[in-house]
């Protein structure tokens, strides 16, 4: 057991928390002016509520690691990453609203330009629109037969990006990524990774080269490439766990299919920042106690490189930030699911920025909400797993442990 | 698995990583001056890096824990200490190049000085030459019959210090130290600490008359004394774990031994801290990546109790520093391996300062480079094994976790 363990045992009714998780939050000081984005931007009212506020930051998955938003999330959501393991392909599948069953295998899927060597051009086709995305689907659905007792799915995510769902008996997982994450390379050959995969490589093999086939007159969208292969097992969720009845609202499909695997429910996308925060008036007070707000921008801004533009997210959400606070719910934590400097244009290990807002959180000496400042908060710099078990205590939501 | 899988897992191709290891760095305030050699010594070059760098503290095995140097080094190389046990015997042995078979038994010799009572007087035997050592070990060499289907090496390391291995089938290290690590006291009887090691503790104790025997007569050097017995079984390497290509620049047999052990390469003994930086520079940029220097001066000389002496090797060592930079290694770390205050005259427990310097390091609020200022710093206190993954990370060596 770990101590997310020991929260699920001492969890008990208590107040509504409110994450309000800004993807991508915190970074690396800018050559140019020597100030992250979290230290551009103006943010009156966080740096008001980080003075009265517990603050720190977070080191989300381990030292070093760098989190995909996947393990990110998890990391927050009180789920130790290195235990709960969860591929691409199955959140992409929750993150369409596939009904997954259990041992199902389930795959991200790229459609990618091949050239007459059979090398990846573009690993994204082009960024094919969805539309055409949609008709490569059922084109592939149409024309694939496999011979095998169970079910073949491939379902349109958005743009190049695609699903593949197996479904039958012992289905195996241990496959490599065909996506050799390059250009000007083939894509990787599909082996199994053991004798228990044999039968899954051999599925998967016969639907790529029938895949082949029938895409060879396409353009751009001539290949696949696959990554993330996951047989599907349901984990205990957050209500499970904790006694949390979480509403997820946010846009993007990975972290609305991660919500729904941890059994939240999940609210219509809200569009963007404004209808986000309309959304949560509109849902707060209702029967859910754990309200997940995700904020995509910072993220995309981060990868983008564009410090600029990730300020003005910051900007705009600090701008609507006291609507959360009016709707006053008994915890509010403010905080991002991984680091995505602009400078680095990726995701990164850095440590991220926290605050928990709620009446018994303890005041240190953080006087703004950036990355030097919560060196001085009164939760310093710890596990981004840590977080959830903080938030239900400042809930009134976990028991003594002994007596 | 721990964390450090995960950074095996995740291992890429990336920069080169430099270690500057100051043995014993850190200590504590002088009660005359309430400075810690660190903060005595005059270091403009570890200040003006500590400003443009991540630092922070280290807590080498855990709190409380007082490590070895074997231990110490293992943290900063990524092995978590507690798993990855290594005793004294197989250290010495790796140090003086003797070329351990796995299943060979080996151990630490002291010669030492009994007295007719047949205990201890000096553990050490005045610390004896190294060539009446080299003498000693001949004649027990010569002299010694153990009646078993197997092999015994005993070999000089030097002055008082030698090495005893045992190679043959079905050897156990559940064997006590001889070494009572007191005078006055007799040394400690050989005894099995189970069933599995009755063969061992009866060849050892048979070792031992018949040593006793031989060196009746020589002054001062009349008794042996044993410790850290441990069966050899090789370890993954640097290279297997982290894909890292070592290479060691060290003075000391225990370092050298011990990168062996890690698959490092191990370069000519630099003699001094100015010819550890001559053959930095001679080497850095040919096929290794990883470069460990280490300096046993602030370690010594905190043993010694001597403040000034430790003010002065880092003063040296700050000098030199600048040569480092020179080579643009993409990260460099400077650290120590475990806390030996001068005031203590001892290792300690204490965190160590650390610094990382490299592209994509975050700056803190650490103005100096000494045990108070790092606490301000961006990576806070924390586990020392947490230091390779932070450096495969700032080196880019880690791919991202999940998606």
């Amino acid at each position: 057991m770990d101590i997310t363990d020991l929260w699920s045992e001492l969890a008990t009714p208590g107040g509504r928390i409110v994450y309000l998780i800004m993807d991508g939050l915190g970074g690396l000081p800018s050559d140019e002016t020597a100030r992250s984005a979290l230290d551009t931007a103006s943010t009156p009212n966080l740096d008001a509520l980080a003075r009265d506020s517990a603050c720190g930051l977070l080191e989300i998955v381990g030292p070093g690691i760098t989190p995909g938003s996947g393990p990110g999330h998890l990391s927050l959501f009180g789920y130790e990453p290195l235990r709960w393991r969860i591929g691409r392909g199955v959140l992409s599948a929750l993150g369409i609203d596939f009904p997954l069953q259990d041992g199902d295998l389930a795959a991200r899927v790229n459609f990618a330009t091949l050239n007459d060597a059979g090398e990846v051009s573009d690993r994204r086709a082009g960024r094919i629109s969805t539309d055409l995305n949609r008709k490569l689907c059922e084109k592939l659905r149409q024309g694939i037969e496999l011979d095998f007792d169970g079910e073949l799915f491939i379902e349109t995510e958005s743009e190049h990006r695609a699903v593949l769902v197996l479904r039958g008996d012992d289905l195996s997982d241990d496959l490599p990524d065909t996506d050799p994450q390059a250009t000007g390379v083939p894509p990787v050959e599909m082996r199994p990774g053991s004798d228990a995969a044999e039968k899954s490589a051999a599925l998967v093999a016969d639907f790529l080269r029938q895949a082949g086939d029938l895409l060879a007159d396409e353009s751009p969208a001539n290949g696949l490439l696959l990554r993330g292969f996951q047989t599907h097992q349901a984990i205990p969720g957050l209500r499970e766990r904790f006694g949390l009845y979480g509403l997820c609202l946010a846009d993007y499909p990975m972290y609305r299919g991660l919500s729904r695997l941890l059994g939240m429910d999940v609210a219509p996308a809200p569009g963007d920042v404004e209808g986000l925060f309309d959304a949560f008036e509109q849902r707060f007070g209702d029967a859910h106690d754990f309200y997940f707000l995700h904020v995509k921008g910072t993220d995309s801004a981060g990868e983008d490189g564009d410090l600029a533009r990730k300020v003005s997210v910051i900007e705009v959400v600090d701008r609507h930030l006291p609507r959360l606070l009016e709707a006053r719910p008994d915890v509010l934590v403010v905080t991002g699911d991984h680091a995505t400097p602009a400078t680095m244009a990726a995701h990164s290990w850095h440590p991220v920025p926290v605050l928990i807002h709620g009446r018994n959180a303890r005041r240190g000496n953080a006087y703004r909400f950036d990355e030097n400042a919560c060196l001085n908060g009164s939760l310093s710099l710890r596990p981004g797993v840590h977080l959830l078990g903080l938030a239900l205590a400042h809930a009134g939501r976990l028991k003594k442990f002994g007596a």
